[in-house]
């Protein structure tokens, strides 16, 4: 039996909790059992004010002769703290945001932070209007989640009350502490992958290159392979999108331009397309020509044929990671500022290393 | 300038609420201007208690003065509404919740409703801890989001202290209030539509046949069918999954078994599956095979070759009708029982109706 819903009476300490079955009891009880004012059996339970032992140990067995538990809402006002994170973004599918969420959810144990989620939709007003919600509802911190684009976002300034975060896009104002996926690391994983396996010709087919994460994904793979002598095929694109549409012109463009022998995709999507077009053609993937993309979503990467090598960005680990610093900002700590990178993870999958690896390594 | 950092001193009603900048006044600043008692203020501003006009006229206009605006917090202990719903859900991708959650928020007009999601990741224990860490957040009801399953789920009981509405997926006690999209008529509007496009071989390629949504879908197109004298092909499999790989299987053993001049998919994911085998064999879509598919996902609806027609469940309705639900039961209106079935609307694309129709109109 679980009960919750009060019968709040005012802005005083006697606050009614009635269950669905019974009646919880409350302040005013506990003040009657030990023969005290209600002010009195508030302070005694608190610990504050000028009591004698006596008065504080009487309030005391009486709140546990009773079962008294003060709500959530009660025992903020005291803490000064709700356990509440807002979470805001504009991510509308919910691809990034919910494994950041239950990170978040997750950083001090289950059960002990909530996180009211907001989707402001890519409307400014209504993310003004969320804010200040929450800033009402007395969040102990805020994440602030990029998305979908990864670009820098524009800070929400450094007067709010509470600590805040940006998690996934980086903040523009460098006085900000964001964290976020090395999505350079995110290429050169792919890009050092590819080599090992013995691929020399390796192409890139970009997203929308007006967004951070396709530039830094394709410098990270640009960088191991200059390392090695080698240049990433196809590389500089200045205009593209995310569609899957853009990656099968943009895979058969590096196709027909640049022969290689791996692509690199800029998303799980494009990295679709370049295996749809690939499968047009006759090529074998990954014989022929090895896929990978980013992002390791997972109704992608485990539906295509064959499955997608992908890079994870660990979204969970980067949401427990926020929330920690938020709380480690309540309890005094700096909260720190810059870009924080976080590593990321490669996933290997059928489109790089064909199953009956034996007899389908690829002789470069 | 937005302000919303307490420093609670106490379960009194003198909370002071320091801002970025300054000092947000407290009741007890009120009470000293007006020249009353912490309490007395507390009672005018609330309207309670035996208050002389006069001392509430004064305590108001002292308020006014000081610009004096308690807190979420503390006005939720005077309302006895915190404006946040939890909503409970096991949907790790978000693609049905995150629309309901939006809706919700929107209930009530924007700001109004803040919205605490958690997702218990099909962990029983997690979620009633969860559950009950959202029942002493004081949240004022309870929104449950089945998935991926949108079979029937099992109740939260009779006895918790809010209102409580199933969304999306059923609850298993009929005298629980279920807010559900109409997946048989969702099914049956696909097969009307292929049939007033002269399509007379409809086929249908079920998911997972122990979920309510492909039973429902495959039932509603059945029913329109039979009415018409026709049988939906392929129909009553009583095994698969949700996979694109077994939507590939199905597809081919429905092409062999019925030669269908149109498939049914009980998921966008299926219907992407169908495409992909009917492009294989050289099939044109929709010339020769129309193909529809379930939930209208954008991510694969606008990105198949052609685009994909389906059904959209209208979400964010089901989760705005979820959200004032809940506070119509709060305001004394019955919360109401048994399932809702919510309208769905007919998504039509290339793949079902081809962009040049006067030459593409199908002969049967």
């Amino acid at each position: 039996m679980i009960d919750g819903r009060r019968e709040g009476d005012g802005m005083g300490a006697d606050l009614q909790v009635v269950a669905g079955q019974g009646r919880r009891p409350t302040i005013a009880d506990v003040a009657r059992v030990a023969g005290v004012s209600k002010g009195t059996a508030s302070k005694a339970l608190n610990g504050r004010g000028e009591l004698t032992d006596e008065t504080r140990r009487r309030v005391l067995e009486a709140a546990e002769e009773l079962d008294f538990r003060p709500s959530s809402l009660a025992r903020s006002l005291v803490s000064g703290r709700t356990g509440i994170v807002g979470v805001l973004t504009n991510d509308l599918e919910g691809r990034f945001v919910l494994p950041i969420l239950m990170g978040a959810e997750d950083a001090l144990g289950a059960g002990r932070v909530s996180v009211i989620l907001t989707d402001a939709r890519g409307d400014a007003v209504r993310e003004a209007q969320q804010l200040r919600t929450l800033l009402e509802r007395q969040i102990d911190g805020l994440i602030v989640v990029g998305g979908p684009r990864n670009d820098a976002r524009p800070s929400l300034g450094r007067d709010l009350p509470v600590p805040v975060v940006y998690a996934y896009a980086p903040s523009e104002d460098p006085r900000d502490l964001s964290i976020v996926p090395d999505n350079v690391m995110a290429g050169r994983l792919l890009a050092e992958h590819l080599w090992e396996l013995g691929r020399r010709r390796i192409g890139f087919v970009g997203g929308d290159p007006t967004y951070g994460a396709s530039r830094a994904r394709e410098s990270g793979a640009a960088a191991a392979l200059a390392e090695r002598g080698a240049e990433l095929l196809g590389a500089g694109v200045t205009a593209g999108d995310w569609t899957e549409r853009w990656g099968r012109a943009a895979t058969a463009r590096l196709l027909a331009a640049h022969r290689p022998d791996a692509i690199i995709a800029a998303s799980d999507m494009l990295a679709r397309a370049a295996l749809d077009v690939l499968r047009d053609l006759g090529r074998r993937v990954p014989e022929d020509v090895a896929v990978a993309g980013h992002d390791d979503w997972s109704v992608i990467v485990t539906n295509t044929r064959p499955e997608l090598t992908s890079v994870d960005a660990r979204l969970e680990s980067l949401g427990r990671r926020a929330a920690a610093a938020i709380f480690a900002a309540l309890a005094g700590e700096p909260i720190g500022e810059g870009v924080e990178y976080r590593p990321v993870r490669l996933a290997i999958r059928g489109s790089t290393v064909p199953d009956n690896w034996a007899s389908g390594t690829h002789e470069p």
